[in-house]
């Protein structure tokens, strides 16, 4: 008899997760059921849709339901699993146009249910026009509000905030962004956070305002219950016409509470790294599982679309009866804002201090290409070892020049521990258009040896 | 008494070298000798001087004798070593000014002469205006010839080629090109040659020439001994207002062929990891150097701008009494013509066939960013694994896409020798501006993955 599987999400880990089994095992029952009314799509091109650099949300869907039902894999949309009964091999699932309840049985069940937004206990936090940014429907929300709107407020200084930032600064609007900690982006460094709250500010004189240890205690609406202005903790009263909250997310595991699944870091699934859950016969993948930080050697929660992609094809290939496993991140992040690119990998200066690591640092800015060369951008590289064991802990990087590339050089790097003196003499292919004849990520790393020397 | 230094080359390694060991040792004397009139230049920019995107020689100059000197560096310029006596402990220098000889007394030797192009032995080669393309006065010479003409023709298919290609191309010239092997670029293997001849040809069609398997057994001048055709084997005449030769280059040795230094590959100098030669007291470094290959694990010999930098401030390093090793090279080159960027790392699936391994590959073409996003390059990338270790061997890239990215993402994996199941799972950061969710470099490691299971 063939095995019947149950995927329950449709972001990325999910539709993945079924695509990579279709193929491996053309004989398996596959069901996939998702609460949303689409499934397979990019959340993390929603900012870029908003800005109009996209204009069509459709550009976002990787995969219809018809497509996946072309690969015979069977698409159950407004179907929300509401809890799964581990030991009868079933769940519950209500369907969300009739209300209805009824049972599915599976063999192998695959969690992929993502995460949802943290929705703030402020008051006035259901006035109308306070937007939080998940689902195309909140992407398309936002960008008519957008649209038809002078001012906006961001709470929260996260990676979305920057990139929601950027889409209504874009856009002409006039933004302020609130945030509680004493600087944006907190996985960075205080001395970078700076450096690109700087660039933000100076990039459109007079159109954004960052407030930063600052609180929202009341949003205050009209007479429509539309939002109208926030009060901050220090008693500032900001005006605007609408408010996104960039205030997080959480796993979306409050239905796996009273299961015998055991769960983790924010309540994430713990899995181990053949991607199954504690419970036979039951894996996970995607934003609602716990990570292993292989930098710290601990474990985390750090939701990523690409990390996603990755669990939900190592799921399937263990599922289909082979062996993947995967072991763990680096806590990889990637965004820009215009055209400062802002990275981070493995941790910071501060956090190895923190997890007492002995760090050692050294910051470049450089040009990009040979100095000769037209055009050239700048990259300033913040490259962090760890004084006992001489190898690599993290690497911030920001600039208009090309960060990316030698944020990717230091990756692998981290991940084989390899040591600061081997790095420093890594043969990087040289050519004037591409880096000068010593790569600003090896000039990093030969600083931080003379230091240690 | 302080050391007394002695440095005979002006290019990249000696004046590193001569910066650095100044750097952590003021009291040694310093003595710098080139035959050149000029020191410390970029040769590997001169094809963008003759492009024109570089207007003035004097941009590839980064430091100018005078520098050298107000940092008490003794600079030599036109005074060429002629012989070292290595037991007296003197080298053996004609002036070229006056050419007279004279004796200098070292205590430490560093050899940097560099490399010197083979001239082929055809005839007519001592034809005017067939230039070789090394110095900084080459380049002149080609630049001021190619303004004033319609048609060159190149011999030698490599990156010099390529880049003086493209130099001639921008500038309007019809150009053939005249490679003796059965396809440019010899260290990639024969589909991605093709695809990089594709491009060349049909970027500018009816402007250039390639032709491959196909040798010049003659050059022709006028009465006034300029050059202008060329006979090839095939019987073809070429018309041509001038030649550039880019026929290989040499390790500038020859006058250590009666000394008691051990020379290897192609008369390279052997040099140990601390870049001493096999002499006591006298190091080499840069282009006139044997390398050692970290794939291979064979000697090799690779004149490169950015190993001549690390090994000139290796040599430094150990000079001045501390310790620094140079391990080897991963035979790591790039280049561009127009859009497309041209790189390979480590070898070929041809070369890990020949050398014995078991090689396995997959190429794949991919966008360099997410599908939805505007303005995508396009990356075509050919990884190699060896199937016994299931480490990787080598990866070639070409596109108008950031191919140096993921050509430098597998860099360290090359070198740390990373098992392709870890290096497919690698936590490379995702956004939609800077890839798709699964990068193709990690693509390409899947599909191997695929292949081998």
């Amino acid at each position: 008899m063939s095995e019947r599987i149950i995927i329950i999400g449709g972001g990325a880990a999910g539709p993945k997760t079924a695509a990579k089994l279709r193929r491996e095992r053309p004989d398996f029952i596959i069901d996939l059921y998702t609460q949303e009314d689409i499934i397979s799509y990019s959340a993390c091109g929603l900012p870029y849709y908003i800005e109009n650099i996209i204009q069509s949300s459709d550009s976002l869907i990787v995969r219809t339901p018809d497509d996946f039902r072309k690969q015979n894999i069977n698409i159950h949309t407004k179907q929300k699993c509401i809890k799964i009964k581990t030991n009868e091999k079933k769940i519950l699932i209500e369907d969300l146009n009739s209300n209805k309840q009824y049972e599915a049985e599976y063999d192998i069940l695959v969690l992929a249910t993502g995460a949802i937004p943290i929705i703030p206990e402020i008051k006035g936090i259901n006035l109308k026009n306070i937007f939080t940014l998940r689902t195309i429907q909140d992407g398309i929300n936002i960008k008519e509000k957008m649209l038809t709107s002078k001012k906006a407020l961001l709470l929260g200084g996260g990676y979305i905030s920057v990139e929601t930032l950027e889409a209504f600064v874009h856009n002409g609007l006039k933004v302020t962004l609130i945030e509680k900690n004493s600087q944006i982006l907190k996985m960075f460094d205080e001395d970078f956070a700076h450096r690109i709250t700087d660039y933000i500010i100076g990039r459109n004189p007079g159109q954004v305002s960052i407030l930063t240890g600052e609180e929202v205690i009341e949003f205050k609406g009209d007479e429509n219950q539309e939002v109208k202005k926030v009060i901050t903790s220090s008693g500032k009263e900001i005006e605007t016409d609408f408010v996104v909250l960039g205030t997080g997310v959480r796993p979306n595991t409050d239905f796996l509470l009273d299961s015998e699944i055991k769960l983790g870091i924010n309540n994430s699934i713990k899995v181990n790294s053949t991607m199954r859950s504690s419970k036979c016969g039951i894996y996970a993948a995607g934003d609602c599982c716990e990570k292993y930080n292989l930098v710290t050697n601990r474990y985390t929660w750090l939701p990523m679309g690409s990390t996603a992609n990755k669990e939900g094809r190592c799921a399937a290939i263990n599922i289909a009866g082979d062996s993947c496993n995967f072991d763990g991140i680096l806590n990889s992040t990637i965004t820009k804002y215009f055209d400062m690119t802002i990275s981070i990998i493995g941790i910071s200066y501060k956090e190895a201090k923190e997890l007492g690591f002995q760090p050692e640092f050294a910051i470049v800015t450089k040009r990009d290409k040979a100095g000769y060369m037209p055009n050239p951008g700048t990259v300033t590289l913040k490259l962090i070892v760890d004084k006992n064991t001489r190898t690599i802990l993290g690497v911030q990087g920001i600039g208009d020049g090309d960060v990316n590339r030698r944020i990717n050089t230091v990756i692998p790097a981290i991940l084989s521990k390899t040591k600061l003196e081997t790095f420093m003499n890594l043969d990087l292919p040289y050519s004037p258009p591409y880096s000068p004849a010593i790569d600003p990520v090896l000039n990093a790393a030969q600083i931080i040896y003379q230091k240690l020397n």
